[in-house]
């Protein structure tokens, strides 16, 4: 067995049985060793970024990593942009790159570059194999740092001899951790904060701490204490819909969020970090507290908030008993003209049970979340770190890892265009995705930030770098170049009734909302 | 006057007036500064890769950095594929990527991360500004490196309050360095190589080696001393066509490039590498040239080649008179079914005078050159960095730097896909571009290297990995989505009939060449 059939055969025994390839020459042995090892399901991307982010989306419903394949330098950087996303998620994947062989490396051919050095900054894990009799190790211990607490990114530099000598055999992933704990003195700090303070404490929440359980012992705090429980601007994941505690997040636009988190004296983090300026702008504040509040941490990102909450709610005698009816916005299905409310409440109404939304509808979908607070159960997934071309993959990895649910991804124009290729993936696999673009011809939150810096009213050339209007993008036609049938749609009935069609097909479809 | 303007009037004072642009919010003020700021010609990406592939084939027609702009680091990282490219060409680009404000790095908002970190693999130079009153020195300090010799990729970070905080003025960019020279002692060697063992000595050459008048010369020297003169396998630009001295390239394939090599005892080298294989391969050797020959290097890349080879041939007493005639191919307008030598035979016949062609072709062209070499007279451009999704952009830019010319595209459709995004920027511009896809529905130089590296016979899951028939890509949908004009052809007179038609008109068309 060579060193590449000794890795494929780690990850498949290590758990990790989806690769998201895009390879290149020296991958040829890896890819080779994909036909003699049984386990493995290789999903093809015509880019990096989707092969990325799709891993991204796949560890964010699986839980467990997948495996990529990238092509030395370029095509790992191809990948950065939506590994940047991944690492600021805390998802868990295991990157394979490859590199020219060990002795060719020196001979700085056309390929060369520091392979290291790029995977870096996107990555909490790296290393280059030494040697085919490494290679299966080093998967090993990639697996387990992409499936530690928090779990990373591990960048895995495979040069090709070493994937082509002969190595010893398979590694043993190192037994996975127990689900990490938290800490009893910080919930207990936590419940002296909410027993003393309660309707002037924020507890504010993301990650493990927005699902259905976790939700619903936030749920019994906020009504013992008189707390609000908010989440951040962004989550990996949140379950969401009918039934589930549906909580604000902190608004992006600055002037929005300070005079919220001005009423709090105290603040309690749940995997959340301090609350934090998506970007800094002249004479506002980077942080979005006001002076003097207090905050105090109760879990880490990493940590069982869960279980957290639950001993929280504990300490604080907070029983089912406590919670409070939430008012809900009713299920509206909307008639006439399409504008931000109606496409609200279009996407509402049209939620499947158990859907997974993926959110990258920028200015669109700021109001998205209080109308479907009241739609049937669902997932939605957000960009954690902020760079666009986020959707469309991690929608691909999404229903790779869930076959049996509907993916919607809503996703600006602007956004659509960075890693569109996404679209020939999901069609190559009969993936279950309805991508829903909308396609207000503008950088829509460009033109928002462009005041918000103060940069005054654009001329010109300025609003030339921020309109995408000329010439229009015709989304239906490109989703058709890559074998996913489309239609573009320009009232609310028509928007209902192509939501209905793609929810009762199995398989990708594309809506333009042409607003 | 704010930094953001002081850059601006910074570039254009400096000579560089076209910015290839994909911003965010932290550059919304250079945004507003190009508002104010006359004589910068913005052109907009919706996508990174694009945007700096366009400034590389901005430079390579134009010989002048463009700048490009990018938001932060993963729009740096978007962007890296291709400034790998362009290093690999010496192409010299001034990149300015925005920063966070300096007080809210610390705050690891969602979009931190390590831009230098990111940069230096594929730049050259790189800083990030302190301070607003340092701006403009800094962005002079940038073109500087940009225009040195050989050209550099200056990366300069730009951090939001030093975009809008008050700044000084602008700064002058230090005087152009002479146009570099050469080593007389190197030519003087040379031409004793020369002298003494002209049949049996290679001159290798590249760059600055392959102008019209650079390859004048050293076709007199040919005819004078015997020697060979060969171009190495890629070129970041080659005058060819009729009337020009037509030079082979050293093969990519390793099988075909020993056997020639081993002719010669000398390799004089101009501004090529030592002849090194592009990938590493079991039991096969990096390096091409045969053991015991040696190896002189007459010219560095950024030296003066064309005046070199003029004294060379000057100290040889090669003279017009020794130029021998090239048996060059015929034109031959193909009649048929589209195969390699019908394609090959078509973009021969089709090329217009003084057309730029960009070839990212990979499998489909490796015959191109012999029957393109009696075609009217054009400049051709190659991938010298070997990161795929180069010729889209690389074509944008050409045509930016040079309106008056046709530039064809020649591209495979794995290759196409990576940087589709070039065709709405195109379209956008109305650029004289034709984009002519090699539809053959395969990785095809993947097959070739799964045999190279000696990996068997792919199976299934490995020709899954090689094979984009599914599903079909239908590029003339794609390229209406983007508001480009295009046609499939499937025989050798459809395609002929597509490329006089888009040669007629000006304007961006594309032809899906389905093979």
């Amino acid at each position: 067995m060579n060193g590449a059939e000794s890795l494929v055969r780690t990850l498949v025994a290590g758990g990790v049985d989806v690769c998201f390839t895009n390879p290149g020459t020296s991958e040829m042995h890896f890819v080779a060793a994909l036909d003699r090892v049984e386990g493995m399901r290789c999903v093809l991307g015509l880019f990096e970024g989707v092969v990325t982010g799709a891993a991204d989306g796949y560890f964010r419903m699986k839980g467990t990593p997948a495996s990529t394949l990238l092509h030395l330098g370029p095509g790992l950087a191809n990948g950065l942009a939506n590994l940047h996303n991944a690492k600021k998620a805390r998802s868990g994947i295991v990157n394979i790159v490859g590199q020219h062989a060990t002795y060719h490396i020196g001979f700085n051919a056309p390929l060369t570059s520091d392979i290291e050095g790029l995977a870096r900054p996107m990555s909490d894990w790296v290393r280059t194999s030494p040697s085919a009799k490494a290679v299966a190790a080093d998967g090993a211990a990639a697996i387990a740092a992409a499936k530690s607490a928090p779990p990373q990114i591990a960048t895995l530099i495979l040069p090709a001899d070493t994937a082509w000598n002969e190595a010893d055999g398979i590694a043993q992933v190192p037994t996975e951790a127990q689900r990490p704990s938290y800490s009893a003195d910080a919930v207990e700090k936590a419940a002296k904060i909410l027993h003393a303070h309660g309707p002037e404490t924020l507890v504010l929440m993301t990650a493990g701490a927005l699902t259905e359980q976790a939700l619903t012992f936030a749920q019994q705090i906020a009504g013992k204490t008189g707390c609000r429980v908010m989440g951040q601007t962004y989550h990996p994941r949140m379950a969401r819909g009918a039934g589930r505690f549906s909580i604000d997040r902190i608004p992006y636009v600055i002037e929005q969020a300070l005079p919220i988190l001005k009423n709090y004296k105290h603040i309690v983090l749940v995997e959340a970090n301090d609350p934090v300026a998506f970007f800094a702008y002249p004479n506002k504040p980077s942080m979005l507290k006001a002076e003097g509040t207090e905050v105090h941490r109760m879990t880490a990102w990493g940590e069982n908030s869960a279980a957290a909450l639950e001993a929280l709610a504990g300490h604080l005698g907070a029983k089912a008993a406590d919670v409070k009816p939430q008012p809900l916005a009713e299920l509206i299905k909307p008639t006439g003209a399409l504008n931000h409310t109606t496409i609200a409440q279009a996407i509402a109404y049209a939620i499947p049970e158990n859907a997974i939304v993926v959110d990258e509808s920028i200015t669109t979908g700021r109001g998205f979340f209080p109308p479907t607070a009241a739609a049937k159960p669902h997932d939605w997934l957000q960009n954690m770190g902020g760079s666009i071309g986020f959707s469309t993959p991690v929608a691909t990895g999404a229903a790779v890892a869930c076959p049996d649910r509907k993916v919607m991804c809503l996703v600006g124009d602007g956004s659509a265009m960075y890693t569109i290729q996404s679209l020939w993936t999901q069609a190559r696999e009969n993936l279950n995705v309805v991508t829903v673009v909308f396609a207000n011809r503008i950088y829509q939150i460009l033109r928002g930030e462009f005041d918000g810096v103060g940069a005054g009213e654009p001329g010109q050339r300025a609003q030339d770098m921020l309109k995408i209007d000329r010439p229009t993008l015709d989304f239906v036609a490109m989703a058709k170049g890559m074998g996913v049938p489309g239609r573009a749609v320009t009232t609310a009935d028509e928007f209902n009734a192509a939501l209905a069609e793609a929810n009762a097909e199995y398989g990708p479809r594309l809506i333009e909302v042409q607003m």
